[in-house]
């Protein structure tokens, strides 16, 4: 086993990376940014290296910097935590090269899984479902035409150099699609200057559902069931629960068995998430496979009995998992309380924390690095804790939540805590009927 | 179900107590003295009524009070937390006089439970083991070693004006009968000018195991498993866990249906505690039944994904229970925070609580009532914050305990944190060999 790892993140990751190896008698190193000098990770590390100024191309993603760190202070092994260098494939091999263990994807994985494409590809050829479509531009109505019959209507027309929607066409029939492609062609060379299309499989109600899956050295992999991360503003997710109020017990298996087919297929080693979209008939297409820790990660191992941090660092070290498939036993919602004003369009609050009380009792656990007279600088991510509570049914977790919530008193700063309160009142939320377009029906104020 | 309940007590249970209420949708009011205005029980309730000043029998103890706050307020049931009211029969029979729930045992049950003679002739007419014995005092020497004989050895003679040990003579075979009986009359006589003697069971290396159950007004009763509370000091427990290192499957289970016995035997209705004493060879012996919540209930909940609270106030409002008996899912260890300085014989610590940080992440869960800034009266117990955590083995629990024991920071007063951080330490503890003797064999200093 590792006897020092450094922990090449901050704020609560940090934290939650040190507590897994406190618990497992391996020493810790964190380092930071002379913004972070206050924060709990470098409180409760055993040892701190200061890697630079407070721009994170300066400090947390200066890999000379983080190197030099974890030779200095003797680590064999570094966590990257989320975000940050944790799927920085350079980093994973320079880590290698030093002989310094990367807790997390080798660099071949990291570059598989990061390129959109090569990703898709590598999923189909295992098997796995993906949004079905064609290869590449239309060359014409006609052909246009044949791939929509082949993978049934509705299907959607994009723009190669589309955004915001723009040069986007749904199409429900083979009556409309000419008018479609017409019409998007045009908005696209106007906008783009460029009308080149190609067509998709148009999900309906999509959800966002994700796999947990742990894999070892022996090409071996299992999941921990998933997580429903529907609930997102402008694609950051805002509110994660498992199990999905969306998945069978039997669409559970099938996307689990799915996400392990992509795992094995490409040997993943370490705790990985398979990204799917769950539409309204039960079927599910693969997004996209995160080679790292997810921030969502807690409320698995809240319905789950694991430490994912501990199953990563028992992987890297060479351990074998036992290859055996978790169903929920509970129900798990997280929270991300940020350092923003959600009445004030989610407007970054960052500044002093005067007053701190955090929820506890029964079925509540909080992951955070702030504490009362800690400043929040601005220059990282505004999430400054996660809520997480358990409770026996999804409708006995919302409550719990809720009263959680009213609990937690943050003053000084703007945070989420009134949106969650809302969002946990929401009767489209609580019935379990929702969409990744949840965000885009409510605002703050019609929530 | 219950629309308003008033809270008939103070501190963590109080505010534990709130908690399920909201999340029930009940509202509650809170009593305080005037010296626990500032207390977060008081805070989070819905309402709070002041019931006299500091002295417990001008406050919580004083039952005119208290039935005048709930008439006030409009409380439809009671719930009295543990200590103060919790087990007095007069208190539950004036609530039910007044039309107002005590969400507890019946003024009947309580003085049944609550005598220590009848409850044990009453467990003993159920099947449940008790310590075997003379019944009375003995008349002869030669009596004396009849009922030795039938109950084995070894025995114990005990002096009925006992206590501290004086007047005591463990006798493990008949040839030392005699002069055992001798000695202990003559030290009982000269001690407390009564030389009359009984005769018990001498229970070898004995450990502390009680039985949760629940029952309700069908008469039916289940258990949720053991909680093992041997690290006593002063007979005042310190630390607990389930399951206990000491049983078997087989032995919980055995202890469980007698337990179930004995609660059914008596028509028990709510959350009661069974208290055994267990043997080295496995053999249990009924000690006492605690017709109330207790300070230790969260390990239960921990391992069980029971709402012990809850299932009180179901059970009050005439809800059945499932029926269904509960094997621990997890390993659970509850450390009592107490405002002592262990290194001072745990002398009281009362004051003002400077700073506090709480510990957080995986496994742990935190019940208290103080902050910072908080000032801690001296007229109650000192026991300020329970600390619980849960892990999937003992082993696993133990490390997870000290690294949150590490992360709780309360400045401003001394706590028995660092005996809990010692106690986590000892091989002894570790080893899970140990029995109610634990504390008598070590010191702060030599733990």
């Amino acid at each position: 086993m590792f006897k020092k790892i450094l922990i090449a993140n901050r704020g609560e990751i940090a934290l939650r990376v040190i507590r897994t190896c406190s618990e497992m008698g391996i020493k810790t190193v964190a380092v930071y940014s002379t913004a972070d000098k206050e924060s709990l990770h470098v409180k409760f590390a055993d040892e701190a290296v200061c890697i630079g100024p407070a721009p994170s191309t300066e400090s947390y993603l200066n890999i000379p910097n983080i190197l030099a760190a974890a030779e200095i202070t003797n680590c064999d092994a570094v966590h990257p935590g989320y975000g940050f260098l944790s799927e920085n494939a350079n980093f994973s091999r320079i880590c290698e090269e030093n002989n310094i263990k990367f807790i997390g994807a080798s660099a071949d994985m990291i570059e598989k899984m990061g390129d959109k494409a090569t990703a898709k590809a590598t999923m189909k050829e295992a098997g796995v479902p993906t949004i079905p479509g064609s290869e590449g531009l239309l060359d014409s109505v006609e052909q246009g035409l044949k791939i929509a019959e082949q993978i049934k209507y509705p299907v959607i027309l994009k723009a190669t150099a589309g955004g915001g929607g723009r040069g986007m066409r749904i199409v429900n029939g083979p009556d409309e699609f000419q008018k479609a492609w017409d019409s998007a062609r045009q908005e696209s060379a106007a906008a783009f200057g460029n009308d080149g299309m190609y067509l998709e499989k148009f999900v309906e109600e999509p959800r966002h559902v994700e796999i947990q899956i742990v894999g070892d050295s022996s090409g071996k992999a299992c999941h921990l069931s998933e997580r429903d991360c529907s609930i997102q503003r402008r694609h950051q997710k805002l509110t994660e629960e498992v199990p999905s109020p969306a998945l069978s017990p039997e669409l559970r298996e099938r996307m689990g068995q799915a996400a392990i087919k992509g795992a094995e297929k490409i040997n993943y080693e370490g705790a990985g998430t398979v990204e799917f979209l769950v539409d309204k008939h039960g079927d599910f297409y693969f997004m996209e496979m995160n080679t790292r820790i997810q921030v969502e990660h807690p409320v698995t191992e809240q319905v789950t009995g694991f430490d994912l941090i501990k199953e990563q660092i028992k992987v890297a070290a060479g351990e074998k998992i036992t290859g055996k498939n978790y169903t929920p036993m509970a129900h798990s919602i997280e929270c991300r309380i940020n350092a923003e004003d959600p009445a004030n369009d989610f407007r970054p609050s960052p500044g002093k924390i005067t007053t701190l009380h955090i929820p506890g009792g029964p079925g509540v656990r909080v992951d955070t690095h702030v504490y009362s007279g800690y400043s929040i600088p601005p220059n990282y991510d505004s999430m400054i804790a996660k809520l997480i509570v358990t409770a026996e049914t999804r409708i006995e977790a919302i409550k719990r939540m809720k009263r959680a919530l009213n609990e937690f008193v943050i003053e000084g700063i703007n945070t989420t805590i009134p949106f969650h309160i809302r969002l946990m009142d929401n009767e489209q939320f609580q019935s379990g009927h929702f969409t990744t377009k949840f965000m885009e029906e409510y605002t703050y104020d019609t929530l």
